[in-house]
């Protein structure tokens, strides 16, 4: 990437570059020279510091952040779980108290609508107006013409074929919308009648099953953008837009249909072959997701992927769902911050569960050592991924269980790097990788450290090796993390004390929440 | 257009193809029969009419709708009007107890935003929550991380630069959120810091000077999928545009400009240079408008197109404005269906103005005139564009004065069809274009009509240019419109009655809405 200063310059870490708080830029683009070069480069084990040519700033940019991999797009394909209702073992469900009362739960709800499209909650409360409490659980409602929320029901004088008892054939909402609304909810309250029954699509799949079968009704589908029109005494908007929308890379990204309220094309060129092949892939039964909603259910489905319908009811026969709108956006928002709280609640709880117990025969439990070390890195003044390192280098014991005093090497330390990698980047994993690798390295160069570990210290150090020999101490110092790993090892080691008084987890939680990847 | 069945009879107008009273499509695509084709084809001077095979449905189609050119889309640049500052002699602004209260001011106004970017209201009341008013009277309101309304002025613990004294260069706002938020308002309570001016610039307008410029720049910011992110202690957003989003023809639809929060390519590509050249054009002093916004101003633009921008302030200075955002489909849609009650007040104040005035002599007023003529049409069951044509058909009058009886022709027909062409289709204005040539033509074929003429009429016909001759009456029998426009003339001249009762105009305004152009 130094072949490239400006993106390298632009994405300069430093507090002038970019503000401490915010994480905004401190800098237009057009305030770098033209002539800005990348003019000293000082290689360090684990970051890389740039000099720049010609204004002498300084960079230093960490080497995993130098070669980490494009992140997914996950309002494209890329980021999606293609379906057919076969491949559909278990729709996704969940009750409405345990998706309120778990994260998790509220994850995995989340989860299904940003990979699959959609998600079934049961139980919500049959009363009228619950639905805007469901968007509110993940995002703002998006108000239209058709209100905060609507009635699905019949309606004497209907300005909208939604409010009859016809059959819906799959389609997508308000795509003389623009923006779409991204996010429909629809609760049933009631579903007496014979028929009403409901179905999903997976259109993004069926735009991959006809791009695969037919390239170029696909590819028409893409370049013609088709306007959408309503109309009624209060309301008169069209978008014009492609019924498949691609991003700029040629992925499937947006599926726009609905004959009702498509407009007239001129000229419509290729277009009726390809919209008429579309339809018929959509058509596939082995496509449609069938169901019937029961009072108290409520779903939630990607508006710009998933088509639904509903089969012809009685004229006057009970059914009566309300629906509202919201947007994906802040779904996914809601379901990266949930995410902080769900890795953080799952670390707390090793440290108030299995944490409790023994630490290996010392004087303190396993969460009290670890706290130790923690609290020992900032008093030192140490960076926060060198104190998470040191809050969570023994994880590994509280996840592998305790076969290390029974002479097996359980490896802990990998074990621990490995589960925190779901969650934390190099700069913390490392460390703990590396702070068994750690002791045995101090054995070896520093005289007085072995006669200064503790009974149990000494046991562990010959099940994982011994001092390592003089070779080995040399290689394991070229290593990245070999500097941050010692200091780890040296508040690991010092963390001890029985009795000492330790912050608890929760104090270290907003330090782990700043830590946790994107 | 018959070369293209499934086109065509997909847009058949009928009641069984199309709901009368949602206009949406009864069938699906897919219902049509693979062999689809124009089966026998009867034309008639307005219309025609198509009978299919295999199925014999029968299809209407009026001429000028086969006819009828492409629809502008108004989001793309094709139905904007791009600028640099030079060319705003005055920007766009308005008043805004008279916004309120003038429905062709708010017209003014929204179209301004629709075809400008923006527009300024001033005298907005100076209190807090009334930036919600204002996003209220065209549209919804649209809520985000930053709540329904956000206040920009100087925070202890920003999360967000905007919220501190510090310069912002131009940009356009939440570029991390897709959908973005289309339209801004931002409403000025306290403007008392030395510092704090505002500009706009047109991002459409940059775009297209960079494609005339450097094209190579441009396509590769249409077709760069760019990362934007933000994240604080209960956020995390991230959206993946390109900088530039031209719809499948080529034509800018978006501009996305934010060095805050534009996040790291992976792999940058070209970027960085097209970057630098478009964010280079939109620096040029000439694009930017530059203007101090006072209290009670409230600025709207358009999210997707304007970039804006603050100079830095004192710290300590007060400057207070309260923003919100909306969207760009609900001002359309208010737009829509204000231009339906304009036109509507427009005409009716034609009626209630100069239509109080003397009809060349007869017993009648104008508006007396016209009213029992349309009254004649109802009752005579006539289609609504003919009740609407007899309403209308002497509105040239009312615009062009009364030259007609000083025995000059001011051939109020095509003046009178002219003026409605501006709301209504050629359904409405031909009969009226032709009304007075219907009366030449009834002269030359009808032997008792030119008898039964009143006193005026027979002085009028010869200023008009008297009977036609055999041949021009055959050419004008010949014309897609004569035979309503004969009718429209026999009410015409039915419709002298001294006293009669009519309805009033508002008996017509639904009738003439459901003419009104879309």
């Amino acid at each position: 990437m130094l072949d490239n200063p400006m993106w390298l310059r632009d994405n300069c870490p430093c507090p002038e570059c970019r503000d401490p708080r915010s994480g905004q830029k401190l800098f237009q683009i057009t305030d770098l020279p033209d002539d800005l070069a990348v003019g000293t480069v000082a290689e360090r084990p684990e970051e890389v510091e740039v000099t720049w040519f010609p204004d002498g700033h300084r960079s230093v940019y960490r080497r995993d952040w130098l070669t980490a991999p494009a992140p997914v797009d996950h309002r494209t394909e890329a980021g999606k779980r293609l379906w057919a209702t076969a491949d559909l073992a278990t729709p996704p469900e969940a009750d409405w108290s345990a998706y309120l009362s778990v994260p998790a739960e509220r994850v995995r709800v989340l989860e299904a609508v940003r990979r699959l499209g959609f998600a079934l909650l049961r139980g919500v409360p049959v009363e009228e107006g619950r639905v805007l409490e469901v968007a509110r659980s993940f995002g703002y409602v998006r108000e239209t013409n058709y209100g905060r929320l609507f009635d699905v029901r019949v309606e004497p004088a209907p300005d909208n074929l939604a409010f009859t008892s016809r059959a819906i054939a799959p389609h997508t909402d308000n795509p003389y919308r623009d923006p779409v609304p991204t996010i429909q909810l629809l609760h049933c309250l009631t579903n007496a009648a014979q028929g009403g029954d409901s179905g999903l699509v997976d259109g993004f799949h069926a735009a991959a099953l006809l791009r695969a079968e037919d390239p170029e009704a696909f590819a028409v589908l893409t370049r013609t953008p088709v306007p959408f029109v309503y109309r009624d005494a209060r309301t008169e908007l069209t978008a014009v837009k492609p019924l498949i929308d691609v991003d700029p890379l040629g992925r499937i990204r947006e599926v726009r249909f609905n004959n009702r309220s498509l407009g007239t094309l001129r000229p419509p060129g290729a277009f009726y072959d390809a919209y008429r092949a579309f339809a018929k892939v959509l058509a596939r039964p082995e496509l449609m997701l069938a169901f019937r909603l029961a009072p108290g259910d409520c779903l939630i489905f990607d508006n710009t992927r998933l088509l639904h319908a509903r089969t012809a009811f009685e004229q006057n026969g009970a059914r009566h769902l309300q629906g509202a709108y919201a947007d994906l956006d802040g779904l996914a928002g809601t379901l990266a911050v949930l995410g902080r709280t769900v890795a953080l609640d799952e670390l707390e709880a090793l440290f108030t569960g299995p944490g409790t117990g023994d630490y290996l025969g010392e004087p303190v439990t396993m969460a009290e050592h670890m706290r130790q070390a923690a609290a020992l890195a900032e008093a030192a003044g140490a960076p926060a991924h060198l104190v998470a390192a040191a809050l969570l280098h023994d994880i590994g014991h509280l996840e592998g269980g305790a076969e290390l005093m029974s002479g097996v090497d359980n490896r802990h330390s990998h074990t621990g790097a490995d589960v925190l990698a779901r969650w934390f980047g190099p700069e913390v994993t490392e460390p703990v990788r590396l702070h068994v690798d750690a002791k045995r390295y101090l054995c070896a160069v520093d005289p007085g450290y072995r006669a200064r570990l503790s009974e149990a210290s000494e046991f562990t150090l010959r099940v994982q090796g011994g001092p390592m020999t003089g070779p080995q101490a040399a290689a394991f110092a070229a290593l990245p993390g070999a500097a941050d790993a010692v200091a780890v090892r040296r508040w690991d080691d010092a963390a001890k004390v029985a009795g000492a008084a330790t912050p608890d987890f929760a104090h270290f939680r907003p330090l782990l929440a700043s830590l946790l990847r994107r």
